[in-house]
């Protein structure tokens, strides 16, 4: 054989054998959204999430019995193991229905509609009242200082509607309801009060989690809806305000709670793992079907497709349903505790927690330089995905796996269309009836396909 | 000067004035999408359609007042001018309650879910009976021929759910909606029902138009919604089956009514058009929101936006809410008509007619040649369309635009988002409800953001 020859013979073989592949992969993935849009079983136990259990908080005798639905619908699926990690909770109850109410203003008094944000103290049982200052950012409690003393602090700075993507809106405003009640307390305001994180204006009110700090003092914060907050503003406009506040909500100790975690093994790697997980917490106002539901029974869904089609992968691929992403990350930052305890290698971990809305892009959280590394594998996986209109880009990835990063491990998220988000996010409306069962496959489709090419691949 | 420096001045000159061209489109875009997600009309507008109009089948009072509405509506933007077009169109109406109900079976009389077809004759004031032989597509009515002779034709044939796009399951299965009554009354049958469109197993019914050719008889046509389907089909499997139907829709004469259209008149080229368009008429069992109320509202507030942001186009762009799409395509075809008896040119038309869902891509119904040779004008729109997750590709456009084809029109579809779409379609669910503000102002944000790059560019 000449040279030319062998080299001849060399390259067709190879690239015959690339060409071979990639059509391999395109089968395979087009199986993957066949067995998805057809044999999913995520919208069910979505329903029985959603109507026979509901809002989950954590520690409440909701989020428990979610643990143990889950791990049955898990165990039902015949993977290799499932099992649940402990994890100490916080317990925060929301009390009775909070009270916000305008006092002897020229309108005369007007109760605003309102949810406590998670983890808030309460006021006393007599609730509080005090005249109202409306600030529009976290400077200008600062500049303020002490002219809030005694006050309510009206934290009213709106989403910016202008932003296509909501979740950029959201992160412009979201420091006034995490930060808000610390900033305030520390001149000595006697409560927040805060525009609730949506760009509409309707009487929609949205909770979320604030935060306290050691050594200032945790006072009360709740939300007020987007239509109340424009109310009051009007009002301070024309007069000085006071609001009455009752609000009984309360931390009560830790309690046990619990991780959910199924597994395939992998069959050349099994001590190299690659995790889809979303968060099995949710808000107690509602059913927590966007927030996050979806993500849960799409992450579980993954490895019923991958059993369903006879897969069996290289490396161990994971499912976690994380508890207490919303008020505290306690489940994420114990998962990750535990990994390294037990010098568990990550490929890869990915969340799913913008809502089950149709999937248009993964983000991989890795510097500019590490992504340009691997162009190559980019361009790979995204000419197999892009027949699904999925793209790849770096970007963030989720709140529960982020803990893992100090251990290198690629963190990826999967990002949907964001439109209808912040209508439901935290409210009393994130519930079944706003989920779409095909946008919430398409999701378990897209996670499926590219957990499937990491365990090919790698990255 | 020598030649070099000339050469270098003159690209340089060139290139950044390329460069600043392409900022001052990213501006103006940039301020479409702002002028779009804060001063949208188009969402209280089709709130007054839907709410206080509601569905508006042609010839209906409804029609009348949705022309009306529409007419006064688009005269209040102070666009150059607003006017009704003519066009006779036919006018069905669907009667009373229609009956399908299985007779006499091991499992007794049933009731089964259905609307008649659109354009569907009637049974005598009695109804009929006859049994019930089910097929899977038109061929195997060719197949069976004389053995359908006095019976009731019922097609069965699902949407395909694997396809990721819902509008290929729909093409795939709708061809016994629009031509199982000819088939079947070709060989005697009697009437026929059609399993509705849509990949959900569930109670709700979907209508749209039936067709009948002259010299066959015109044989009544209704849906059953899938779960009645699924049912009856089970039956079949176990026992003949006969079925009563009575409905008493019927074909009145042709009435006259209007294509609603207005205008911003170009300053350079005022006799070539481009326009956008949707769908005024809706089947009479919902709101037509979806279909096509929010492409009407959206091609409405284009013109709205090009007038709050000042702009001042150099051809004409023109909105046309066209009357009859759904049973009969008069008003696009009268359209297409007086276009070609007043030699008027249009640059581009473009419909949006998938539902107010968040946009995706513009399809071009070209020739791959065709598009091919615009290859640099589809890179530099598609650059500035790409941060808004807008592509442009060959495909489909709309019903309504598809007469102006053979006066070699470019014709564009905008292409939204379908995972929900056949969830609604034709249903009694198509309602205000289901129709998210952001996603149908994103849509008219890509509209505007278009028709702006051809406005200047042309193509």
């Amino acid at each position: 054989m000449s040279k030319t020859t062998f080299f001849f013979l060399f390259f067709s073989f190879f690239f015959t054998s690339i060409q071979a592949q990639k059509e391999d992969d395109a089968k395979f993935i087009r199986n993957v959204y066949t067995k998805s849009l057809t044999e999913s079983q995520a919208y069910p136990w979505l329903e029985y999430l959603c109507t026979r259990i509901g809002g989950r908080l954590s520690g409440s005798p909701q989020a428990a019995a979610a643990v143990e639905y889950t791990r049955q619908m898990l165990d039902s699926l015949g993977v290799d193991s499932v099992w649940l990690q402990p994890v100490k909770v916080p317990h925060w109850i929301r009390g009775e229905k909070e009270i916000v109410r305008i006092l002897n203003s020229s309108v005369g008094d007007m109760d605003l509609t309102n949810l406590a944000l998670g983890n808030s103290l309460g006021t006393d049982v007599k609730g509080l009242s005090a005249e109202v200052i409306e600030v529009k950012s976290l400077d200008e409690v600062d500049k303020l200082g002490k002219k809030v003393a005694g006050k309510i602090v009206f934290f009213n700075r709106p989403m910016d509607a202008t932003k296509t993507n909501t979740f950029h809106a959201y992160g412009g405003a979201v420091d006034q309801r995490g930060g808000g009640a610390i900033r305030a307390a520390k001149y000595g305001a006697v409560a927040v009060l805060v525009r609730s994180m949506t760009v509409n204006i309707d009487d929609v009110p949205h909770t979320g989690a604030t935060h306290y700090e050691e050594g200032i003092t945790k006072i009360p914060a709740l939300a007020i809806s987007t239509k109340a907050a424009e109310t009051l503003s009007d009002l301070l406009q024309r007069e000085p305000v006071r609001v009455y506040i009752r609000n009984t909500s309360r931390m009560l100790k830790d309690v046990p709670s619990y991780n959910v975690i199924g597994e395939l093994r992998g069959t050349e790697k099994p001590s190299e793992i690659i995790t889809v997980g979303g968060h099995l917490d949710s808000w107690d106002p509602a059913q927590g079907a966007h927030d996050d539901g979806t993500g849960c029974v799409q992450s579980m869904d993954v490895l019923n497709v991958f059993k369903r089609l006879g897969y069996r992968p290289k490396h161990t691929i994971r499912c976690v349903l994380f508890m207490n992403e919303e008020n505290g990350l306690r489940g994420g930052t114990e998962y990750a505790k535990e990994a390294e305890r037990k010098k568990e290698k990550h490929l890869a971990a990915i969340e799913t927690d913008e809502g089950g809305f149709t999937p248009r892009s993964f983000s991989f959280e890795v510097e500019e330089k590490e992504f340009a590394k691997h162009k190559d594998k980019i361009q790979q996986f995204s000419s197999l995905l892009e027949p699904y209109e999925l793209t790849l880009h770096r970007g963030g990835s989720g709140a529960d796996i982020g803990p893992l990063e100090k251990q290198g491990v690629l963190l990826i998220g999967l990002n949907v269309d964001t439109q209808r988000y912040f209508d439901i996010h935290h409210t009393p409306t994130d519930n079944i009836e706003n989920v779409s069962p095909r946008e919430l496959q398409m999701g378990i489709a897209a996670l499926t396909s590219l957990i499937y090419l990491l365990d090919k691949y790698e990255f």
